[in-house]
């Protein structure tokens, strides 16, 4: 076969391959995702990747920019308009509004879906990535903003953070309309200036000042006192024992939906400055599917900021034994063995509750151990002709004799 | 708005959306296969949905007809043709064609990956179904068929399904040839009879045979002896107590990349007689990316005819506490204790390892008892302004008063 016929053995550009080793990290991930949200009594929901495009026209896109530019969407051979989901707002939308009346309101909900966003190729940026999504479904109640920002630190914490390695900066879109709009030059319009502000931290403050009086009077002042909807969840996160949550008047979170408490996450060491989590309450979007609204609120967190943040802060080597790749044991045979016996005595050894492999081919025992260790296995049971049996952990060689019943307690 | 501007709150066509009470099912399959897995060493890997299409051009597809007119195909904006992938081989063959020289084989690989079809619509069959896929690369030993029949033998018996609940078919490639080719009439095709041999149990026979002797200058004896091949992979599967092993001739699956052992399992119940599980040996595989080929063996099991066969033998009942939706517990406060009360003892109660959720809203105790009923609560837990509390068992309404450390133990 000639090169030029050889499919290349890289991933379609923009996305990754998981081997064991990212996968048990990816897995640790997820894992303490799940039962942090069902530490709460959130229930797990899921979706297809595949939506239709016309889900994301509208409001219930987070972002113009994203719907326009940065979908990947298709016609499929049918003629429909397929989409893959940029986020996971508009689907759990889709969802609730599909059954609002049956649903026991309120809903805790969580999903772990992946995402695409087609981004230019030249940024060096991912074009799928995995992301936490939590939603609370069914109140206006701010205890509810409070919940889900309780559990937003709490996933934090889970993994080993203390509070002092994160930040939580919360904002009110009702009150950043409030003191916005008294300032508005005629003809000028609010999601300009919101626009504007969100763009802010990324922006010159020379230029910042400039476009801000294009349309306002006069400068808004960041440095106002605390509205009364966030002096409120401040002090509910805090009787909860969250005390890393700030009020922060330039978090405008640029999406179409948000409506009330909006939060994002910052990590406080100066090497990883980005957002690590963004959120807020969006009472209307699921009017867009027709009846009356189900008020909510709920965050997303992506897998690739959230691996960054725990290798910042050294947190990646508490991954539990379970997760790592690999057997716990490896039976091996000598000569007077075979690699069936080998297999009969890893099916007793697996009966027992142990993850156990056993060796496929006729070797040397010593090749047979050197694999045992390469595939990440503790443990080498090797087996002989009679019942007595040698446990040998791999990283140190000791080694423990006996019959299989007395060794097993040595394996877990 | 206007009804014409809703978007519609189905799902994409023949896709499916997961709703709390699915997600425990399909958790509870997803679980089953991958504890099954780690029980026998494999470990977890996992890739993009999305493959350069150029993957399943050539002999990496398992089937002509997928490629041609049954993939999610669509063209990137950087003019790359991508593909929604439509089985997993190929991806896995890719990834161990990649690190071939670094990777410590015999791999023991498994994932849990969704995969796309395009099938037509009036057939009523999904798009999109999960597959577990397991695979033992990097050896050629016999060995490795029966480990990885006795892994697929052992996902059955791990849902509680006994040996007569399930049979196994085993054949062989090589075995397969031997026996037709001094059959072929000058000019026919032994890919044309293993297709026509494929077909068969779909067939009417007086059809079958008039196709078979265009082919064959006699009739192909399906009633043979058992190939040597075939007889020692059921001694080795009797040893290791898989006795639901039979070798059945006409076994064929009709993909290009088989080798030498193929089996399938199906359904001994009449009303459930689809195949369940599919695989065999393709040693040839990696060699399209180049090098050596590392030599394999494996098998995929959808999603949906798993859950099929469960139904089928009333096995869901079985799905274990931990995931059933919904909190263990739900904190609901009468009129001397507040929702933020709620929420501090909820606090203290996850951190007692119980998942557990806290009333929202102002309500009457009546209602919100209602309410944590609905929401799938075990236990609510009742408290009034002093340190005594309720644990109320909402199924039979039994209580068991005291202070929160009394009642912890009974939460369990």
């Amino acid at each position: 076969m000639t090169d030029e016929n050889r499919p290349s053995t890289d991933p379609y550009k923009g996305v990754r391959d998981f081997y064991p080793e990212d996968m048990a990290i990816q897995r640790y991930l997820f894992d303490t995702w799940a039962v942090t949200a069902e530490s709460f009594g959130f229930e797990r929901y899921d979706a297809s990747v595949l939506e239709p495009a016309e889900l994301y026209r509208s409001k219930a896109a987070e972002n113009e920019e994203i719907v326009n530019e940065q979908t990947y969407t298709f016609i499929d051979k049918g003629d429909r308009e397929v989409t893959l989901r940029p986020e996971m707002t508009p689907t759990v939308a889709r969802m609730v509004a599909g059954r609002r009346r049956e649903l026991p309101l309120p809903l805790r909900w969580y999903s772990i879906p992946n995402l695409f966003r087609y981004e230019r190729a030249q940024r060096g940026r991912l074009r799928e990535h995995w992301q936490l999504n939590a939603d609370i479904f069914g109140t206006t109640d701010q205890n509810a903003d409070v919940e889900i920002i309780h559990l937003a630190a709490s996933i934090f914490t889970a993994f080993g953070a203390t509070a002092a390695d994160f930040e939580i900066k919360i904002n009110n879109r009702a009150a950043l309309t409030r003191s916005i709009e008294p300032l508005l030059r005629p003809g000028a319009r609010l999601n300009d200036m919101l626009k504007l502000l969100d763009m802010k931290p990324k922006m010159e403050l020379e230029r910042y000042r400039e476009e801000e009086m294009k349309l306002l009077t006069e400068p808004f002042e960041t440095h106002s006192e605390v509205p009364s909807e966030v002096a409120s969840v401040l002090a509910a996160l805090a009787a909860l024992g969250v005390h890393n949550a700030v009020y922060e008047p330039t978090i405008v979170r640029g999406f179409n939906y948000y409506t009330g408490t909006i939060f994002e996450i910052f990590d406080t060491n100066p090497e990883n400055r980005r957002s690590l989590l963004g959120g807020g309450r969006y009472d209307n979007l699921t009017a867009l599917f027709g009846g009356e609204p189900v008020p909510a609120v709920g965050f997303g967190m992506g897998d690739v900021t959230m691996r960054d943040f725990l290798e910042t802060h050294d947190l990646l080597k508490s991954i539990p034994e379970k997760l790592k790749p690999g057997p716990r044991v490896t039976v091996v045979n000598d000569g007077a063995a075979t690699v069936e016996d080998a297999a009969r005595v890893a099916a007793l050894v697996r009966d027992r509750g142990v993850n156990v492999s056993s060796n496929l081919s006729d070797k040397k025992l010593g090749d047979q151990l050197k694999l045992a260790e390469r595939s990440g296995a503790t443990f080498a049971l090797i087996i002989a002709g009679d019942t007595k049996m040698e446990l040998k952990r791999l990283s140190d060689r000791s080694i423990t004799r006996g019959e299989l019943a007395e060794l097993i307690p040595h394996m877990q």
